[in-house]
C-alpha cells in the first residue's frame, strides 16, 4: 500500500508525492456501530498511541484508535521501495533502550536487526567540510575528533556529565542540572572555543545538529546533555545507541505488530484517515469531533498528539496553560530526512558532515539496495532550512555538496512542514524542556497526556514513545478499575 | 508477615529459622473451585512466574499460580527487620536491563531505587586478602586494579570482546563464540597468567566467582564473556549493572506490583506452600499434582521450575533428553549470601576481597540501618563451602575474616541447600550453556517452559526472568488464541 506521506524522486519519474509502505492500514477503519461508547479513545497511531492502544485492548478494554494519516508510525516509520526499506523518520534502536527493547525482545525480532554502517570495502572515509576546509578522514581519526570534542562539550562538572545528571532516566534527580536549560548550544559552545580546534568545532556542531536539527542557538544545552548522559556519557555509545543498528525490514515491519496484537484482541476500533478537530470532556464522558464532522465517545481519552500540535486541537476545557505555552513555543526539532540512492557502490563506507554552509549537515552510507546501489542517509535542519519538494535541484545539490554522488533516486519526509507534525522528533529550546516537562505529563479530568516529547527516560526516540503508551494505558486501566469498582 | 525461608542470627537471639518479607502472601490460596479448569497453570511465583502470570491474565485467561514456598520472588526476595531489606537474593537493577527496566518505570519506581556503595565518609578502601599478602588501597585503586585484570581476562579478540561477542542479547550470533564455552575460567586464568600481577589474580578471581559463587574448573568462560558484553564490555559497567542500584524498600516492594496487578484482574487464582509432585500432560489439558495430592488442570501450563529442579519433578510424558540432561548437569552456582549488621559506622565505605582462603570472597558496605549501623552483604561459593545454618561461629569468623567487625546481627540465605533452588542464579559449567539453550527453551505438547536460566539477554538476572515470563505468556495467548479460533 502506498501512503500520502513522503516524496521520491527519480530522474525519469520526476517527483512523486506519497511511498509505499508496511504501515499503511486497509480497510482504514473497521468501525462497525458509529455510536459505540468506548472505554478509552486513543488519538495518534505514533508508537505512543499504538502501545496505549494495544496495551488497553490487551486489558479488556474497548479501544478506539483515531490517527489523522493513512498509517501507522506517527513520526516514525519506514517507506518499502522496490523491496528496500528507507526510515522516514526514526531508524535506530537498541538494547540501551529499554522499553522498545522489551518489544523487539516480544516480538521475537532479536535477530532482525543490522549494522547501518559497513566499513568493509569502498572508500572507507569521514569527509569533513567547514566554512574554511574540506578534507577526508580515516574513521578512526574521525572517531577520535568526535570523542575530543564531544567530551570538551559535555564536561560541566569534572566528570563529563555524570555528577550533574546521574540518573539519565530521571534526569531532574539533581536539581543543579536544570541551569543548564537555561543554555543555548551557543552559550556552551562559546565557553569552550578556546580549546577546540578548528575541526572540533566544526564537527561538534555537526554531530549536536544532527540531535536538535535546528540551530546552536535554539537547542537546549540540558536537552543535549540528557542525550548524552543516555548514552553513558560517552561518544562510542552515542554511536552504539542513536545511530548503528536498524530493522532489516524497516521499523514499519516492528509497528505493525503493535496493531496486529491489538487487532486480534477483538477490542480495537480504529479509523485512519481521520484527523482530530475538538476533544470534549463532559466528566460524564470524553467527547471527540472528526474534522469530517463524525463525533466518538469514550469514559477516558488518551491524547498521543505531538506537543506542537497540541495547540491545534481546541480542548474544552482548555488546556492548562503549560501544556498550551508549551505547544505554542514548539520545540526545535525541523528535521528534514533525505535518503539518495546512488551508484556510486564504494560511497557505502562514506560519511561526513558539512557545517555551516550547506542545507544537509550530516550523512552516511546506510546500506545496500537490491540492485547493489548505496543508501545514502542526510539530514538537514533549520539552520539552512530545506524544502527539497518544492525545491528538488536545490536538494540534488544539497546532497553532492556533502560529497559528490551519481544520484539515481530520492526519498524523503520533509518533518517541518507536516501538518500533523510541524517537526520530527522533539528537542527542546532552552528553558522548554524544564519548565514545562511536569505540565505536559499531567492529566486534565478524563484525558490522559502521552507523548515520547515528555517521557522521562529516551524523551523524542521511539523508546520514549512506548514508555509513555505503556504509562497512559496503565493509568487509564487503573483509573477505570477504581472508578468502576466504587460504583458497584 | 515471616517467611519460613532464610534466617537471622543476633547473639541474643541465636539463630531463627525465617525472617520477615513484604513478599508473603496471606491468605496463603484463594482457591474457591477446586475443580476448576484454568487457561493457564503457572508454577513458580518468582519474577518470571510472576511476569507470566500477570500478563497471562492481564490478557484475560484464567490463571492458577502455584508456589511451593509462601512466598513471591523465588531466588529474588527481600526480608525486611526492623524496617530495613535485607536482599536475601538478588539485589541490584538497572536502565542497562530493558525487561527490569520497563517494569520500574510502569510501576513508576524509577525514584526508589538507591546506590548501595557510599565513599563519603569512614574508612574508603578496598581490603585485598589473597594467600600471600593482605592489603588496603583506595577505591580508586581498586577500580584499576580489577579494570586491568577485567580487560586482560576478556581480551580474546583484541577487541575486549566486541568481535567474539558482539551482540550481548543475541551472544550466539557469532558462532565462533561457541568455542569458548568448552573453556573453564581456569583454563582462562591459565592462558593469561603470565601478564597478571599477583594482585591482579586475587582481584579477578574474586570478582568472576562473585559472579559464578563456584571454583574456576566449574565456571564456563563462555558465561563469564557474556555478563562482560552485557555489561558494555567494561568494568564500569560491571560495577553500573551488577552492584549498583538497588531498591530503597527492597526488591520485594517492587515484585508485589507484579502479583497485587494480576489478583486485580480477577483473573488469578493462586496457592502457595504448594510443591508440585507432577505434570501430566494429557494432550487435551495438563494435569497437575501437587505433594498434598491436589490436582489442578489447565489447558496450558507454563513451567517456571529452575533448571536444577526439573528433575525432581515428574513430567509424563518425560522431558526431553536435553531439558533433564541440564538439569541433572545443574549450573554451579553455590551462592551463600550473608548480611552482616556491624556496629562499625566505618566500614560504610569498606569493600574486600579474601581468595582463595576464607569460605566468603566478596563483600562490600551495602546500607545503612535505621539504628546508624553499617550493613555489609558478602557472599561465598562453592570454592569453600560455608553452610551458615549448620556453623554460625564458622560464618562469623569468615565475616572477620574479610575484615574485622564488631557483628550484631547476621542474615542469610544458603541458596546451595535450599530444595527449591538447589543453587542461586544460574551460572553455566564449561559446555552446558552452547548445548542445551535452545533445548531448554523449547516447549513440549501443552507445557511451556520459562526461567531465567535460559535467557537470551540477561540470563541468571531478574531482567531475564522477566523476559521469560512475558514470552511464555505472550507464547500461551498466541497458541490459545489459534487453538479456540480453529475450533469455531
Amino acid at each position: 500500500m502506498t501512503s500520502r506521506d513522503g516524496y521520491q524522486w527519480t530522474e525519469k519519474s520526476g517527483l512523486i508525492k506519497g511511498v509505499p509502505s508496511l504501515g499503511v492500514i486497509q480497510p482504514p477503519t473497521n468501525i462497525k456501530d458509529e455510536q459505540a461508547v468506548y472505554d478509552v479513545i486513543v488519538i495518534g497511531a505514533g508508537y505512543c498511541g499504538l502501545t496505549a492502544a494495544r496495551d488497553a485492548a490487551l486489558s479488556g478494554l474497548k479501544v478506539l484508535l483515531l490517527e489523522a494519516r493513512d498509517r501507522i508510525g506517527g513520526r516514525s516509520w519506514s517507506s518499502n521501495i522496490e523491496g528496500y526499506p528507507f526510515e522516514m523518520g526514526g531508524t535506530w534502536v537498541s538494547w540501551g533502550q529499554p522499553h522498545v527493547w522489551r518489544e523487539i525482545s516480544r516480538y521475537e525480532m532479536r535477530d532482525q536487526l543490522e549494522i547501518s554502517h559497513d566499513y568493509s570495502r569502498g572508500v572507507n572515509y569521514f569527509s569533513l567540510n567547514s566554512s574554511s576546509s574540506s578534507r577526508n578522514m580515516s574513521h578512526d581519526d574521525e572517531d577520535k575528533l568526535m570523542e575530543s570534542a564531544l567530551k570538551k562539550f559535555a564536561n560541566v562538572d569534572g566528570q563529563y556529565g555524570r555528577i550533574i545528571m546521574p540518573f539519565p532516566h530521571s534526569e531532574s534527580h539533581n536539581p543543579e542540572a536544570a541551569k543548564f536549560d537555561k543554555m543555548s548550544v551557543a552559550d556552551r559552545m562559546a565557553q569552550i572555543k578556546d580549546d577546540l580546534s578548528p575541526d572540533e568545532h566544526t564537527a561538534l556542531l555537526g554531530f549536536v545538529l544532527l540531535c536538535s536539527c535546528s540551530t546552536p542557538e535554539k537547542t537546549s544545552f540540558y536537552e543535549y546533555l540528557h542525550w548524552w548522559a543516555l548514552c553513558n556519557y560517552s561518544y562510542e555509545y552515542c554511536i552504539e545507541y542513536l545511530i548503528k543498528y536498524k530493522f532489516k525490514g524497516g521499523q514499519s515491519s516492528f509497528a505493525i505488530n503493535f496493531f496486529r496484537e491489538a487487532r486480534a484482541t477483538g477490542n480495537l476500533s480504529y479509523a485512519f484517515n481521520t484527523p482530530v478537530a475538538t476533544v470534549k470532556d463532559n466528566e460524564s464522558d470524553v467527547e471527540v469531533t472528526a474534522r469530517d464532522g463524525k463525533t466518538y465517545k469514550a469514559a477516558r481519552l488518551i491524547s498521543a498528539i505531538p506537543m506542537n500540535i497540541l495547540k491545534d486541537v481546541t480542548f474544552s476545557p482548555p488546556l492548562i496553560v503549560g501544556k498550551l505555552e508549551a505547544s505554542q513555543t514548539s520545540h526545535v526539532n525541523k528535521c528534514v530526512k533525505v535518503h539518495a540512492e546512488v551508484r556510486d557502490r564504494n560511497l557505502r563506507s562514506w560519511s561526513g558532515i558539512t557545517y555551516p554552509n550547506n542545507s544537509l549537515m550530516y550523512a552516511i552510507g546506510d546500506g545496500t539496495t537490491p540492485s547493489g546501489n548505496t543508501h545514502i542517509v542526510a539530514f538537514g535542519g533549520s539552520h539552512n532550512q530545506l524544502q527539497p519538494e518544492k525545491d528538488i535541484n536545490k536538494t540534488l545539490s544539497a546532497l553532492q555538496a556533502m560529497t559528490p554522488m551519481d544520484i539515481e533516486r530520492v526519498v524523503f519526509h520533509n518533518w517541518a512542514d507536516d501538518e500533523f507534525a510541524r517537526g520530527a522528533w522533539f528537542f527542546s529550546p532552552p528553558g522548554l524542556v524544564t519548565k514545562h516537562l511536569q505540565e505536559l505529563r499531567a492529566p486534565q479530568g478524563n484525558i490522559y497526556f502521552a507523548n515520547s516529547d515528555w517521557a522521562v527516560g529516551w524523551r523524542s526516540f521511539i523508546d520514549g514513545a512506548i514508555e509513555e503508551g505503556t504509562r497512559a494505558a496503565f493509568a487509564v486501566k487503573k483509573d477505570l478499575d477504581r472508578t468502576r469498582s466504587s460504583h458497584l
